[in-house]
């Protein structure tokens, strides 16, 4: 029997990266130092954890990096840039958190699992590649990269071409067993950037797709099957609001299944922002109608779980 | 208490990239397939099993498209670099090797943690750095390199200059508790690329070092730990050799640790290359005088377990 209540935690963009430095990996360390001493808090307070992260920057320069660099060395596929970014980023924070927890005498090991995320081929995403990854090309070497690679290129915004692939659902977590085996005594970094994205073929074996799987999403997943009592979802804003930044915006306290789906339905909530996060949340207290969900910011994670600031989504 | 046998494998570079290829994350998928397939074998032989890879060419891949792209993305560190390796790498191996079990009808899951090795700032390598890493550079951007990063450059073979980093011994594993939690049935892939190398401060705060660790002795250090029966190093030769490609060259089946020593003594075994495994073996069994170290191929892996070939190493 299960004592301790059980979270996932998926951490935004702003939980590893400030605007105000340069994207270097010792900022990066900088930030996720302070990012796993509010993590290291939840902790404290009794909580089983599992941690998700975002790779968009990340992944970015990844891919980045390796197309500047591809006549010298050959360029990495987006699945394995995924797979570095899990590796650099879960490194970062099971470093720090590690310390975060040594120094509040809690001494329970972090580890970074990589994780593979099963999607679907056929998934409707894939007719429709919307994200954009790399570096900006010509016209004329876009339609190159079309014809040779296959790559779907997209005009961006008239800073020039650039590759875009899928955003899928999540549909399974191939390394699940491993989190669930580690889970109470462990806490475990899985499913960053939403994890690996993978298709599986008819006979079982798995292969790499060019894909960017929302975290949030990945998260909900994690926490169905792990059956947590919070999915946490960590962002910039203290709580989520309605007429976001007009003169008669509204903070929101709570939200059920169905004034948040009045809500989305409205057109509230950024595509790309904050609409999968509340989707996620929604997703997630249908899927277990006793459980709750809290959107907030890192600073205030302990308050919400307190109930003391946050919006928290339940089922009714 | 604990039925089968366990074995730490570590799996050397042609287990991950072939001579005849380019080194790409394509055909280093290929390589890892059959690779997997070899484990698979031994995994149905029902052996309890850990894999450590190497990273020396893939590590060396992205500090070189890293220090390529500068221009254009913030370098990494090289302790990220590693960390990436080990995304990367690993992501591959548990990829195949889940397909290669289960189509053995074996459904054993796979997982890579990223893993953290301490080593000691005190270690003698750090004083006379010996392994070079990245790209080539001309004597007076060595110079400048030498002054503005601190970095240890030296004169390669008339190539031109490079970074040169240590080579310390590994020293504590810091994920291995998770690895002792998911061993009795998991296959763990840990300690890649010997280990993301850091050094403990007296506070207790880990950080990363520029160090290359010997995946070879970081998967001694692992036998150690968890136990193991077997230490298995896979290599490109079927078995060690003294008088190496002389016309009287002598295959080796059995070592002990004397011998060993004798010849280790005598210069028979390549710095860099058959020593560290020699060595490795050797601390092997000297830690636990009942068990056993076997050097030999891949394709001879299973053949070796089965006392058909190989050298296995042995304290007496």
């Amino acid at each position: 029997m299960n004592c301790n209540p059980r979270i996932v935690i998926a951490l935004g963009g702003n939980a590893l990266q400030s605007k105000d430095s340069e994207p270097t990996a010792e900022a990066q360390l900088e930030v996720v130092r302070h990012t796993c001493e509010r993590i290291a808090d939840i902790s404290c307070a009794g909580y089983e954890m599992a941690v998700v992260h975002g790779n968009g920057p990340q992944v970015g320069r990844i891919v980045l990096a390796s197309e500047t660099a591809k006549d010298v060395v050959p360029p990495m596929p987006f699945d394995v840039c995924g797979a570095m970014s899990q590796g650099y980023i879960g490194y970062h924070i099971q470093q720090c958190l590690h310390y975060a927890l040594a120094k509040r005498n809690r001494n329970v090991p972090v580890v970074t699992l990589a994780t593979q995320m099963v999607v679907e081929q056929s998934d409707p995403a894939f007719q429709n590649p919307t994200k954009p990854i790399g570096a900006f090309y010509s016209q004329e070497e876009a339609r190159r990269l079309a014809q040779e690679k296959g790559y779907a290129m997209r005009e961006d915004a008239g800073r020039g071409w650039r590759r875009v692939v899928a955003s899928p659902l999540p549909r399974r977590i191939v390394e699940i067993s491993a989190v669930q085996k580690l889970w109470e005594d462990t806490i475990v970094i899985t499913c960053g950037g939403g994890g690996i994205p993978v298709v599986e073929h008819p006979d079982g074996s798995l292969s790499g797709v060019a894909a960017v799987i929302d975290k949030d999403f990945a998260a909900e997943l994690l926490a169905e099957q792990v059956h947590a009592d919070v999915l946490m979802i960590l962002t910039e804003v203290e709580r989520v609001a309605i007429r976001w930044g007009k003169p008669d915006q509204k903070d929101l306290n709570h939200l059920t299944l169905a004034e948040a789906a009045r809500y989305v339905d409205e057109g509230h909530f950024g595509v790309g922002s904050m609409l999968p996060k509340v989707q996620a949340a929604m997703k997630f207290v249908r899927a277990h109608p006793d459980r709750k969900a809290i959107i907030t910011s890192l600073d205030k994670a302990l308050d919400a779980l307190e109930g003391k600031t946050g919006t928290v989504v339940t089922f009714a």
